[in-house]
C-alpha cells in the first residue's frame, strides 16, 4: 500500500473508532504517556494533552505511562526524575486530566510489565528491530551517538506497555502510525504461538490524533530544550513575557497565512485556542493594528484561558497530599494489572511450575 | 592481549580463586545453570554437574538458574517445560547437589530480575551486542535462522542473572571466557554512572572449569538431540545397552590414544570416571582382551558408579513432596534477593518516587 492509502485507511478507521467511542466508551482502554524529560509546555497541551482530556471526558479509561527507563535510551544522565515527575503530575492536573480516574504509572515500578519484554523479544527478529522507522528516526536525531540496546528494543518495551493492560487504543500522530505496528505484530504472534484456542492479547488500534505544531518564541517548534517554550506552569507575567518575546515578521498588516507567515499564524492559532475565534477572521479584524494589537489581545486571552490551569495546578501543589500519591496509587493499580497478565502469560506459555 | 596470554591469565586467576575458595568459601556466590531443553546426561555430569557438587561441598553458595526464557531464543516451541524441569531437578538430586542448600529458580518466576534488563540495556551499545562472540557462535549454530531480539540481548539478560544476586563467581569452560565480559562491563558502567561513591555491583570472576567432552554411542559429542546420550535417569539395563551400542574401532588391541582412537579413549575415560584407574594403565591391562572386555568392565563399573545417583533419584521421585517444591522455594528466595536488588537499583538511579 502507498503511504497515502495507508493514511486514508487509518483516517477512515479512526473515524469509525471515534463513533464507537461516542457509542460505547467503556470498551476502550487508552495507553499513552511520555518520557519524563522535563515539565510540559503549551505545545504538549495543544498536541496531546487536550486530546487525552477529551477522551477521558468521553468515558474512555486512561492509562498514562511515565516512561522513566526510556529517558536513558539516548542519554547518560537520567536527571532528577522525582522533581520532573512531580511537575508533570501537576501539569496533568492543570490541563484537566482527572488523576483520580486515570492510572498514572512509571516503568520502573512495574516489574511484571518489564518481564513481558523477555517473551516478546523472542517473537521479533533483529532485522525487524533494525528497520523499525521509529528507531531509525530517533537514531538519526541523536546525531551519530552509538545506539543503545535499550533504544533498539524500545518498540518491544512499548508493546509490553500497551499489552500488559490490554490497552486497545493508542492515540498517535500521522507520522507515528508505524509506532504501533510492532505491538500489533507481537500481540498477533503471541496469540498464534501460545493462545491458539482464543486470542489473548488484543491488537490495539491507532487513533489518529490532531498534531498541530506550536512554535516557540524563536519561530521553531516549541521545545523546553530550545528555551522557546511557554511552560504550563507559567505565571501571568511569564505568559505576558513569552508573548512579548515571540517572533513575528517585518510586515505590519496582520494576515493569516500559515505557509508564508508561520510565526504570525502561530500567534493567531493560539488566539483561536484561547477565544475560539476563527484565525482568518481575527487576522482581518486586527489588520493594520499590527503585531502590537495581536500580541496585546493574545496576552489577555492566553492569561485568561490558562487561568483555570494555573488555579488547578496551585490547588494541587498546595494540597496536603503530595501529588506523588497519585503516582503511588497508579503504580499499585498497574502492578495489579501486570501481575494478572503475567500470570496468564506464564500459564499460556507453560512456565507456571 | 593474545588469546594464549588471556587464557594463561585466566588460568592463573582461577588457581588463585580456588585457593581463596579453600580458605574462605563463604565469600563466594556461584551463579550457573542451564537452558531447560531436556533432561541431563552423562556429558552434563562430567562436564559441569560434578564441578558444581564439588563447589557446593567446599562451602560455596550455589545459585542455579533454569533459564526458561532462553529456551525460546532460537526456537519457536517452548516444549513441556514443567516435565523437563521436574526431570532436571531429579537429575540435580541424583548427582548429589544439595537442593535444600542451593537456590534453584527460573527466569520466568522472578520479575525483578528481568526488570534489570531495562537499565542494563541502556548501558551497552547495539554494536557491542552485535559483536558478542557468544551471540555470533549461537547464531552460526542456528543455521541462518533469523536471529531473535531475545538472542541478541541474551548476554544482558545473563548480566541480570548474575548481578541480581550479587553473584561473584561463574564457572566457565575455556571457550566461554568471553561470556562473562558483558556482565563485567554492565557492572562497571552501572557503578560508574549510578554508584560513584561506592561500587554497588561486584564484577564477577570467571572460574575456569574442567570441560572434558564425553562422546555418545556414535562417536560424536554426547547430546540428547542426537539420540546418542546416556541419560542420568538411565536404568541398569539402559546403561548396559548404551555401552553395548557405543562405537569402537577396527583395532582389536586396546590402547589409550585420545587423538587417533577417540571412541576407545572415551570408553577408557568413562572407566576412569567410574573406578579411578588411570586410563593408560587400564588400556594396558585390558590389551588383547579387546573391546569386549573393555565394554564388560565398563558396564559393571558404570552401573555401580551410577547406583547412588539412581537411588537418590528414585528416593526423590517417590517422596511425598513433589520435587517442584524445590523450585518453588528457590523462586521465593530468588524473588527476595531480586526485590532487594531492584529496590537498591531504583534508589541509586533516583527512580524511587
Amino acid at each position: 500500500m502507498s503511504e497515502t492509502t495507508t493514511l486514508d485507511a487509518a483516517r477512515a478507521r479512526s473515524a469509525r473508532l471515534e463513533q464507537q467511542i461516542a457509542e460505547n466508551p467503556g470498551r476502550f482502554r487508552v495507553l499513552t504517556g511520555e518520557r519524563p524529560t522535563g515539565p510540559l509546555h503549551l505545545g504538549h497541551y495543544v498536541g496531546t494533552l487536550a486530546n487525552r482530556v477529551r477522551l477521558q471526558q468521553s468515558g474512555v479509561e486512561l492509562m498514562l505511562i511515565l516512561a522513566d527507563y526510556q529517558v536513558i535510551t539516548d542519554r547518560d544522565d537520567i536527571g532528577d526524575l522525582r522533581a520532573t515527575i512531580r511537575e508533570i503530575l501537576l501539569d496533568y492536573v492543570a490541563v484537566g486530566i482527572d488523576v483520580e480516574k486515570a492510572t498514572i504509572f512509571t516503568h520502573s515500578a512495574v516489574p511484571a510489565l518489564n518481564q513481558l519484554m523477555l517473551p516478546f523479544l523472542s517473537l521479533v527478529s533483529v532485522a525487524e528491530l533494525d528497520r523499525n522507522p521509529t528507531v531509525k528516526a530517533e537514531t538519526a536525531a541523536t546525531g551519530g551517538r552509538a545506539m543503545s540496546g535499550l533504544m533498539l528494543t524500545y518498540p518491544v518495551h512499548q508493546a509490553a506497555d500497551i499489552l500488559f493492560c490490554h490497552g486497545n487504543l493508542v492515540p498517535v500522530g500521522q507520522d507515528q502510525l508505524p509506532h504501533l505496528e510492532m505491538t500489533r505484530v507481537v500481540a498477533r504472534r503471541f496469540n498464534q504461538r501460545y493462545a491458539t484456542d482464543a486470542p489473548y492479547f488484543p491488537e490495539p488500534d491507532a487513533l489518529l490524533a490532531p498534531t498541530p505544531i506550536v512554535l516557540g518564541t524563536d519561530g521553531t517548534k516549541m521545545s523546553k530544550s530550545r528555551g522557546n517554550a511557554l511552560m504550563l506552569s507559567a505565571t501571568e507575567d511569564e505568559t505576558a513575557r513569552w508573548v512579548k518575546r515571540a517572533k513575528t515578521d517585518a510586515e505590519r498588516h496582520i494576515t493569516y497565512d500559515p505557509q508564508s507567515r508561520p510565526e504570525v499564524a502561530n500567534l493567531l492559532d493560539l488566539l483561536t485556542l484561547a477565544t475560539g475565534e476563527d484565525p482568518a477572521l481575527a487576522a482581518e479584524r486586527i489588520g493594520d493594528g499590527g503585531a502590537g494589537t495581536l500580541k496585546r489581545e493574545l496576552t489577555e486571552a492566553l492569561v485568561e484561558h490558562l487561568r483555570p490551569l494555573r488555579e488547578r495546578r496551585a490547588a494541587a501543589a498546595s494540597a496536603g497530599d503530595d501529588v506523588l500519591e497519585v503516582l503511588r496509587r497508579g503504580n499499585e493499580r498497574a502492578n495489579e494489572l501486570a501481575d494478572a497478565t503475567l500470570a496468564d502469560v506464564r500459564r499460556l506459555m507453560g512456565t507456571d511450575y
